[in-house]
């Protein structure tokens, strides 16, 4: 497992900007689950706030709902398997810690459990139920992030449906031609 | 410039789900415009809803809301220099499609124009305004697209901030774990 340490949640954006499959934590009146899920967006910087899409046939919905907090975490292409797996059961029948061979780690700020295996986990208190009705549009507010030491820019799943997913990893630099105040 | 062919507007999800980097396209009063955008997603697959993040200091935030149109644009890696271009100036100032040398190609249904040199070309119209105010958030819905015939899984851009894109395009396929309500 990676060891993480406190991350600035800020700045989370570095793992959720670039549009990554992520595992998506619960709890609800002693039951845990976990789901897959691959529509979100960053809304704000600070507070740091993430937009997240949970359909309402997913067994996470209500649990999520009603707690009114997450995990996301943030898997490796090593976990890609796991992933798949993930978003092929359903909570409703298996306990997909247990199921799938996953750490539940305690959280510091949320009842959600951390997953030990991914490599960044971030606990999130819902923040505006406004879309959530209409849309499924869940927004959350960062209050804590996990993040491993290394490497800096993992090997993340990038979903196209269809049961195929992008690889993203390498990374190319223009810091150089940004304005400063466009870095940071 | 890739040549385009029509794509049904319930599956860009193969496009926007991974999260790359895109160029938004606006026209108002005559003018045009392009910014460069990271924080989208997916929300519907029919209607064919995406929820954009536009901020208010861009100058394209005024003009998309006024017509309420734009056109999504996919750049891949042969425009990394142009995207990064496009981040770090205003249309405020200059007239983007001149300055960096694009084809401003006529769309069907909306006044915005596409960007020839993209991969693929979204006509949006908007869908809800609701969390425009809060959190600069629009919704719209895909109402024509256009895809490049090939190839199929373009290297596109995926940006985590601080001048630093990390890239996507390898594929790696697990078609066959997938229970088959699960794909298509």
């Amino acid at each position: 497992m990676p060891r993480k340490t406190d991350f600035p949640v800020s700045r989370v954006r570095q793992y959720l900007e670039p549009g990554p499959i992520v595992l998506v934590s619960s709890k609800w009146r002693g039951a845990t689950n976990i789901m897959t899920l691959g529509w979100h967006t960053v809304l704000e910087f600070t507070p740091s706030l993430i937009g997240l899409v949970i359909s309402s046939g997913n067994h996470s919905h209500r649990m999520i709902r009603d707690s009114r907090e997450c995990v996301i975490n943030l898997p490796t292409t090593a976990l890609t398997d796991t992933v798949v797996g993930i978003g092929n059961t359903t909570g409703a029948e298996i306990d997909k810690f247990e199921h799938f061979n996953l750490t539940a780690q305690e959280a510091e700020k949320v009842g959600a459990p951390l997953i030990g295996e991914c490599h960044a986990s971030l606990e999130c208190r819902l923040h505006d139920d406004a879309l959530v009705e209409r849309y499924d549009f869940f927004i959350f507010e960062v209050v804590k992030a996990h993040v491993a030491v290394s490497p800096k820019h993992p090997e993340t799943l990038h979903y196209t449906g269809d049961g195929v997913f992008m690889v993203s990893g390498r990374i190319i630099s223009r810091r150089l031609q940004f304005r400063p105040e466009m870095l940071g």
